[in-house]
């Protein structure tokens, strides 16, 4: 009636019916070369072996003794070299072609790469017209060239880098939560409150009629989160240690290199913290464990950006993680802004919000390094921000986390976890009913807690130096455009 | 100017100085108690050490001699033993109540915990008022009744042990993945194309009046996403191996135990594929992996669930293990539904697609385990299933895993990747140009793939034993529901 899914032929328990199964077993696994991944063909371990490697040409060269090819499979940066008669070309063997090949793996003759794969069979498995195909062999194309190809880009050396950099960063930051005792919260996209109190909201309705006219399909407004913040409130009342990693939203109309409308989030929430050093020390350790497992375990693809994108930058990245990130609080920031012979745009004094420019001032102050400014200005942070209780510079436990290149990568703060004051400022802005659950968190065994959240695109942009965020995420969403 | 983030104090190499110094660390050292999390006591390292435990209470028993209490913070589903003198007791120690606990780690000389922990000093850092609290000490409440308490339900043993389990999960399917050289794609949740061509739609706008009066913010409408397969092809063009692990939408105003409008999907797309087999063996493989991880790594939350939401539901799990699961295509399908006995309220034919009923009973019908049906009738796939090329019974290379208790978990294709086919059937439907970027995957170095997806919550559902999709998401959202 049905066979199981693995299973390719059966073997009965009678002698002679074992030998001819046994014969045919070796005889298919002569006939039949072991598939190889690209990255496993340089591992070595299948040297003089009879493999098939399957990927897509990434460069051609005849002469008249032997055919080259680049076969690149996206397992890594790297290409394996591809030896064959001259008579195994073919018309439709071009850049951007899919084939197959079978041959055998030898050591190569040259010092740049450990392996190649002497062909005794070339199968084009998908054609690719050179004229047509927007990405030319040997060109040099520039990330802004590639980004108008959003289903194509990919296929280039660059973007696959960045591509396996982001995934083994999205790797490493959850090991690193994990090993750090963090519960994993899949925090809502769809949500009915307005976190920051703040940002440009997306809503979210039906496409079709399927709702009445005035009516919602969630019976209240719902929108696509700017933060998975309050929902990790909700789970720090439980497992003392809580984060989340997904998409989040703004309705920016921007088309800035630091701005998305759609991009990525780690949010993380602390229980039972004494002061912003709990805080700080997570976002630390996170960014240092995150960066050095990437440099270690995507050096090619790492060294594609420091060598080819940004000339320079892996100095600048070993130099960050040199010496733990200083820490200066928003006063002190405002005294070094105010001493600065800098023009900014935005002139500085007590209470008001860093920009951009100041930031980076700021990052270059003290040395090229991240540095974390506490204790910003109470009256600039939202509703859940702890009061320092501090006069006549009123401020509140909040921390931001800014780095060379782009300002600011976190921000954070301790929340306030005292019901009378939360309260109060709740009634204070008329918001004491749309967040009376989040005041039954305070009346219900309530404990200090605090929180951050890192911008995943700005990490990737600090550490592989890109100017652009579009060009650190598969798919970029801003003002205008979202093809695909 | 400012400070080392984690240094606390600074040591200067003058010996007098020196002595000093480590006076004051002994001190320090003497005065400041371990901070432990309540695993972290379990593990039994720190016996007779003198630590601070914080969590909340979750029972209290007053004897004439001593003081019991149960402290939890989510670390574990058990909680850890508090003994301390009647004196310690206060008022303001109930259930609920956050409580940080000092005092020496012993053996316990009961038999069911390891330890427990003999206070010298209890300190409530948070009350709980146990009239207003929704969840009384002793009560099991049901999974219903806490579901009305969206932000506090965590508090209670079924749930933290729920999210601990999905977490563990989430964490078990990304090693699977990584394991066999998969990359981690963030497809886009906000998207312009409909993937399925089916399901409806949410549609996103921002909420202010940021753009004209019919113009859209993204120049075109765009939606949620319903599956980041697509995206995902792209990928599968440059990478051989791609996965997906993340939110997905569906507009559909149903309140079942088996829908929500948003909810998790794991996907992933293989390259050079040469059979549906190739698709079976990875879906077969994750499922196998993921939950022998969650059963060695959560044993006491998922013995939760299989001792007191459906007592022997372990034993249905073992058995799903047992054998590779079984294969039938569906016109075998049709033929046991036809044959069978039992009234259905759709009647089966060939060519009619297949019902919750129908999928529950073929994996009665073959043993109560997971259970593949592949090669559906061409026409009741969408437009990127493989033609099977087949004839009078035209099918697709489309293949569905149906599992005890939820029906379908996984669906799953080969695509198309001949450009002639996909373009005739593109044209067909009148979807050449809104597809000419999909169309172009094919005319550049195409191969052979195809993917899958894997609903996140019915797994938990399948492998918990959870009748409601509700109780298997931190934050459940449907049609008129989406609190916080």
């Amino acid at each position: 009636m049905f066979r199981a899914a693995a299973t390719m032929f059966s073997v009965t328990p009678t002698a002679s019916l074992c030998r001819g199964v046994l014969f045919s077993i070796r005889h298919y696994c002569k006939r039949t070369p072991t598939k190889l991944r690209v990255s496993q063909a340089f591992s070595g371990t299948e040297l003089g072996a009879n493999v098939k490697v399957q990927g897509w040409v990434r460069s051609i060269r005849s002469q008249k003794s032997n055919l080259f090819l680049h076969l690149n499979d996206g397992s890594s940066l790297q290409s394996l070299q591809v030896v064959a008669s001259p008579e195994l070309n073919d018309p439709s063997l071009t850049f951007g072609s899919a084939v197959e090949v079978t041959g055998v793996l030898k050591k190569s003759p040259h010092r740049n790469q450990p392996v190649e794969l002497e062909a005794d069979q070339i199968h084009v498995v998908g054609e690719c017209n050179p004229v047509d195909f927007p990405f030319k062999t040997k060109e040099r194309h520039s990330l802004e060239y590639i980004r108008q190809f959003p289903h194509l880009r990919c296929r280039t050396n660059a973007f696959s880098s960045l591509l396996r950099v982001r995934s083994e960063a999205t790797t490493a930051i959850h090991s690193y939560f994990k090993e750090n005792g963090f519960v994993q919260i899949h925090t809502p996209v769809i949500t009915s409150n307005d976190c920051e109190g703040a940002g440009e909201l997306f809503q979210v309705e039906p496409s079709s009629a399927e709702v009445e006219e005035g009516e919602n399909f969630f019976s209240v407004p719902a929108y696509l989160t700017v933060s998975g913040q309050l929902h990790l409130e909700v789970m720090s009342g439980a497992f003392s240690r809580v984060y989340t990693f997904g998409p989040t939203f703004r309705a920016e109309n921007s088309q800035s290199r630091r701005h998305l409308a759609e991009f990525h989030m780690v949010e993380a929430e602390v229980s039972f913290t004494e002061s912003l050093e709990d805080l700080t020390k997570v976002m630390e350790d996170m960014f240092r464990s995150a960066t050095e497992h990437v440099l270690a375990h995507c050096a090619e693809d790492v060294d594609l950006f420091h060598k080819h994108v940004t000339p320079g930058h892996r100095n600048a990245v070993d130099f960050m993680l040199k010496e733990r990130f200083p820490v200066i609080t928003y006063s002190e920031a405002i005294d070094i802004l105010n001493r600065s012979s800098q023009k900014f745009a935005f002139p500085t004094h007590w209470g008001c919000d860093l920009q951009t420019e100041h930031e980076k001032y700021l990052v270059k102050h003290c040395g090229n390094i991240p540095v974390f400014v506490t204790d910003y200005p109470y009256d600039l942070k939202p509703f859940y921000a702890r009061d320092n209780k501090d006069h006549p510079r009123h401020s509140a436990a909040a921390v931001d986390l800014l780095v060379p290149g782009v300002g600011e990568l976190c921000g954070g703060s301790l929340r306030e976890e005292r019901l009378d004051l939360l309260r109060a400022r709740l009634e204070e802005v008329g918001l004491e009913d749309t967040y009376s659950w989040y005041l039954d968190l305070r009346r219900f065994g309530s404990v200090p807690h605090g929180g951050f959240g890192l911008g995943f695109e700005r990490y990737l942009q600090c550490i592989l130096g890109v100017d652009s965020i579009k060009d650190v995420i598969p798919f970029p969403r801003f003002s205008h455009s979202c093809p695909l």
